[in-house]
């Protein structure tokens, strides 16, 4: 407890394609200052670690210094935990295998460590959120696409490579499945993301004849939100939509809980906020797809962390677990 | 390795509907001596295991006596790692909760350590098979069900409740998929076991007009051990069983090594055993579903314990972690 007194704070950055995201955090998840930058203004990975340090540093020196830092948590798209790498991330900057973590050390002066965001999201639940305790369980993270961070054991969950935990690609429908920005087709992430419900919406209006407050926008332009909003004023495709997306979801669900029957499958993202529109449909599949054995165990929970603090609690909490720097 | 020079032994018990084989087991997976009782004889689990201590006894007694032996591994149906108890098990004569590992520490003054048969014969393959100095790897188990024994970061996967790693109740088939024993349709076990072997034989003999070597054996009773030997006759109907079959396993595992990017999956049974009529097609699935960052990565192997040993071996191996019972 001491070594918290000594070192009573970590510093998180999550990186995004469009903006990287940062702050320091205390024990207690309490973000003390934060700041951004935009992270797709940099070609080169080593201006960019210099810019970020540049915007990080005073608000590390704001609480005393580098020596009141315990370390540094990335989170970052196809992050490495292992070797503290980026690798052939489709969305940011640079190409091929970028050795972020080692940057930030050389930089700071202080360990970092480095992992995918739904990894971080996971550890950030851990540590401050709704698994504060928990040994074994899955945190699924609805945005844009579906993520995973798997925690057995106490440990999240990296695989013999660093890249274990993709739930989202996993295949939920063999036949005329939707083709996924992975290449593949039927993944759960073109189902069950915010453009999954989405693409899902525009699918409905087509195949169904009934009014739909969804008509008045634009079918291109439909987003999850927007459906959200229809369901809420009593719209029935629009609550279709989110009971065809919740029992697709439920359905992958209780096969997760068949590899690693957690406690808990906490949810994360604006789609986790939709509220019985999505979690009731979850539940159900969940729960009518359960093998007997497992039945009535994992509970559904919605992530504690607020959306906006979320990337960087998540990325900051990896710091916790971090060893010195040898010289 | 003091200890092993002291306590050169474990013993290995491995429940089954119909029999219990058990044997002393030295360090390197050589199997000392061994012995066998049925199990449905015993309508009290109290008499059970007083007979098969009676039968273990003399043994142990040949090999110096019960200070030679570090722990009794015991696997079995429905087994509870963490309380050593058999729960619920549907084809033992047991009713309810057995405190099983509890009895035989009892009776035996050794420690003992329960779980189910496809949890221990991955720690048998970990221990003294093909996973040695692996620690990230998939054990699938083709039997009468198929079953699994997964493990990350050099530890079996439990869960939450002891029971985790249940992948042959994973859905593969969501619409009109095939009644499972466990009351849900399209789990991976009505496919991919060596009774889903038999039973897509059947059925192709139905949907298919042609000539095969299984149209001369009743129907109801092909095995797939005659689909194998009609396989390696060149019969085509009987290669189209393997290739259905394996192509329904390899798009499994793909979406396994999503969850945990296990360095490699381990088959073990009769099934893995039919050599290239059923791992080509495996394989082919599994790398034509994997997500591009993991092609390429987990290699597929077969057990390499002898189908007759492993049930003991994978029982025995779980002795080899016990620490000494106090008093």
């Amino acid at each position: 407890m001491n070594l918290h007194m000594e070192k009573p704070y970590v510093a998180g950055i999550d990186i995004g394609g469009t903006n990287t995201v940062f702050g320091i955090v205390d024990a207690r998840g309490n973000i003390i200052s934060n700041g951004a930058v935009k992270t797709a203004t940099f070609d080169d990975a080593g201006d960019y670690v210099d810019d970020v340090c540049k915007h990080l540093l005073p608000l590390i020196e704001a609480q005393g210094g580098i020596e009141k830092i315990k370390g540094i948590g990335i989170g970052a798209p196809n992050g490495n935990y292992y070797s503290g790498t980026i690798e052939f991330a489709p969305n940011l900057p640079w190409k091929g295998v970028i050795p972020l973590a080692a940057m930030f050390e050389k930089r700071l002066g202080v360990p970092a460590a480095l992992t995918n965001d739904a990894n971080a999201a996971a550890v950030g639940e851990m540590t401050y959120g709704a698994a504060r305790g928990m040994k074994d369980f899955i945190m699924i993270t609805l945005g844009t696409g579906v993520g995973s961070g798997i925690v057995i054991n106490g440990q999240v969950v990296y695989g013999h490579d660093g890249f274990a935990g993709e739930l989202g690609h996993v295949i939920v429908r063999r036949k005329n499945g939707r083709l996924c920005g992975c290449g593949r087709k039927g993944c759960l992430e073109t189902y069950c993301s915010a453009t999954g419900v989405a693409r899902t919406a525009r699918e409905l209006l087509v195949a169904r004849a009934e009014a739909s407050l969804l008509r008045n926008i634009p079918v291109e332009s439909i987003t999850s939100k927007d459906v959200y909003e229809a369901a809420v004023q009593g719209d029935d495709i629009a609550q279709s939509v989110f009971s065809y997306t919740g029992e697709i979801l439920g359905e992958a669900l209780a096969d997760f809980i068949a590899f690693s029957s957690p406690e808990a499958i906490i949810l994360f993202g604006g789609l986790a906020k939709s509220g019985d529109y999505i979690i009731n449909p979850i539940k159900k599949a969940m729960n009518d797809n359960l093998l007997a054995i497992f039945k009535g165990k994992a509970r559904l929970l919605v992530s504690e962390l607020k959306d906006s603090d979320a990337a960087v609690l998540g990325a900051s909490a990896l710091a916790w677990e971090l060893k010195e720097l040898k010289d």
